[in-house]
């Protein structure tokens, strides 16, 4: 694999002008793109030199909305016209909408009429609903054809790719009327109406629709395309399948940071200043938890001086709280994400995590307090972290699913820092419940 | 939406069936299926009753495994036959693999012999690779026909709707030569020679690949489709996108749960046995370290009776390099997941990684530094705060970053239980630092 790619990139910067021509509508813009990112200015403008427009748009369809701009500007201006008219709408408007402004006047001013249009209808949709997703490159046909016709239609127009799995029926207004797939046109006999083939039950997402409903939408029916159209049912884009993985991943990660306390965005390549922006906010966030919990630790004092062994346990009381309540929160978070917490059974789940808390609590708690009785002798020690463990570990899944519950309810990301919520919630009664008890039963523990 | 099913329910229940037979082609499995459930045994079996055998094929392709066989006694034994026969391949050979022994007989007994073959074949593949994943009915062609001789054959044969997306080119060997998208067919003339059109470049997967690579290839090229070829490279089948949606979210949270001391398969809705069975090993294991961090800070008893204030503190320096060790560690394993970590950027990383763990380290060992001053009016308890922080936080992220990369050299998930071995790492060291510090600097603390 690793050499083949190298191969490429020699292949594109040595091969002859001919034999490039020949096979690059058989490379996959990814490897291209790849090949770019390993070489330097200087290399990497021989390859673009030495590739057609189409194959440079395909290639820059692929890469980061970001980058595309320093990327474009390697080329000449007429062939920045041209790679830009090439590209597909979709991108050409995410990368529109990454520029500043006076990039973006720049390649505004580069794009032809139609696709300046078309580019700033995209750009009134927000990014992450179906409209801001949507390509605008939709084939559509009518129902009175027959295959034949529509066949000889679609070679003489030869439409652009992007949503060339589905064909949309539409009536001479716009309005979707139904779809047909490839598959009925090309197993259908020539003389086949396509009225005859028109699915009129159409799965369609409104352009308003949010990128989470969208992703939802294309896991439960299993389309490799879904049609968008406005509130009078007018087509206005399609979405492919291959960006929802991309949403889908994105919102995942999303997710997984925010309950470690990244920020959304942070990359594992990201630079240290970059990191750090990323961490540092919570990490002082966790300090001041942390000084809480210190403080519920601190106003024992009087009673850890007296049972030392106190300051050994606490920790652990404290500890098997988080990560029962990590267990609790996790669960729920991704249980929200995928759809599946929903209003029917989220009493039956608050009542299991109960139960788990409760149980495990005992079960731990039995371990714990027959280890304490062991090494310091005293079973009323063992009794006090019996208790406390008991006590935190039903805090622990209760909070562990309240928070989440809760923030969602709230209409916040239930993500989001609700890690540091449920474990400052554990270290502290954690804490309060052991070294209190601990004071309370005093006179049996020295 | 709502209002939508519950009329298909009763639509299914109620209608006339020469209307049910017009348009049941055009319902979608995935509604038909959520009617289903929202109707008793005795409506079920109306409904089923009322379905043409392939729609009710189209509609066990979507259900979970384990829940086709019982839906599949609701029909009489012949229609039993008839149905099976009009699965798709991939789908009926894991429904059979979730059956017990009984019931995997009475299934296989029902098939007929090229079906029987076939789930035989496609259980020999381990049930997360290509193989185990993949279809068979995939659609091949010769390279010598024309476009217009391929869609006679397309139309005369009407395959099978799994792979009709791309039409794979093979030699009478059956092996793949090449690919050509429906697309590609539709648009080109009826006398261009399918050689002309074939992408000779094909990217495909192994049947022995893991599914996350599969997953990754989908996302990097984002195809509609791939395939599988053995290590001759024959094709022996085909995985969809919709296959791989299902992938993602499933290994995302598998990779979620572990590292939260999950099992990878518990759901939100899982019993309360179900769920203690899936989180107590995890809490005891949790419970075995933490015992550990206590025996390190139990060393330190009389470092403790000294200065009781450590007591307070110590809980932060753990605590802090557990957040930070969370941090790293998430946004790697995160990073592997997405293939996003690769040989040529670990070092960058790494160097990062530390410099996040050295300057986080200081800057939130100032801050504890000061505030030690201030409450306890020491500076030497500052200054031993501020050097376990910085060394713990140098720990966490180095940790971090190197438990779930050994993990996935050694081919163990690098997600599981990654939290508990930094979390260990991170309680251990920080108390062994600070207490040692402090023992260290004890005549100076008192």
């Amino acid at each position: 694999m690793n050499e083949q790619k190298k191969d490429l990139k020699q292949f594109l910067l040595t091969a002859d002008l001919q034999e490039i021509k020949e096979v690059e509508e058989y490379l996959h813009p990814v490897d291209i793109l790849d090949a770019l990112h390993r070489s330097n200015d200087e290399e990497a403008e021989i390859i673009l030199s030495r590739l057609s427009d189409e194959t440079v748009a395909d290639v820059l369809d692929e890469e980061d909305d970001e980058d595309i701009y320093s990327f474009l500007k390697k080329l000449s201006v007429p062939r920045q016209n041209e790679v830009l008219e090439e590209m597909s709408s979709d991108e050409r408007a995410d990368f529109v909408r990454a520029l500043d402004e006076d990039e973006s006047k720049d390649v505004m001013s580069k794009l032809n009429t139609e696709d300046k249009k078309e580019v700033t209808e995209l750009l009134q949709y927000e990014p992450d609903t179906a409209g801001g997703l949507m390509a605008v490159e939709v084939i559509t046909i009518y129902e009175n054809r027959t295959v034949l016709k529509t066949l000889e239609y679609l070679q003489k127009t030869d439409p652009e790719a992007e949503s060339a799995y589905y064909l949309f029926v539409t009536d001479r207004q716009k309005v979707l009327k139904g779809v047909i797939s490839l598959r009925d046109l090309v197993t259908s006999s020539f003389d086949t109406l396509i009225s005859e083939i028109t699915n009129p039950n159409v799965v369609s997402v409104h352009t308003d629709d949010d990128q989470e409903k969208v992703a939802q939408e294309f896991e439960k029916y299993g389309y490799m395309a879904l049609p968008v159209v406005d509130s009078g049912n007018h087509l206005k884009g399609i979405i492919t399948v291959d960006d929802v993985l991309d949403i889908i991943q994105e919102e995942t990660t999303e997710d997984i940071h925010q309950m470690a306390g990244l920020s959304k965005e942070e990359k594992v390549d990201d630079s240290l200043p970059e990191a750090m922006h990323s961490r540092l906010p919570w990490l002082i966030i966790n300090l001041a938890t942390a000084v809480l919990a210190a403080i519920c630790v601190a106003e024992f004092s009087d009673t850890i001086s007296a049972v030392v062994a106190l300051a050994a346990i606490n920790p652990i009381i404290a500890g098997m709280g988080g990560n029962a309540g990590t267990q609790s929160l996790t669960l729920i978070v991704r249980g929200i994400a995928l759809g599946e917490l929903t209003g029917e059974n989220a009493k039956k789940i608050f009542l299991k995590e109960v139960g788990v808390g409760l149980f495990s609590g005992i079960i731990i708690g039995i371990i714990l307090a027959i280890g304490c009785y062991f090494v310091y002798g005293n079973m009323y020690l063992g009794l006090v972290a019996f208790l406390a463990i008991v006590g935190n570990m039903l805090i622990a899944t209760i909070s562990g699913y309240a928070v989440p519950v809760i923030l969602q309810k709230l209409h916040i990301d239930p993500a989001l820092a609700s890690t540091v919520f449920v474990t400052t919630c554990t270290d502290c009664c954690g804490f309060l419940l052991f070294l209190g008890l601990a004071t309370v039963f005093l006179p049996l523990l020295v």
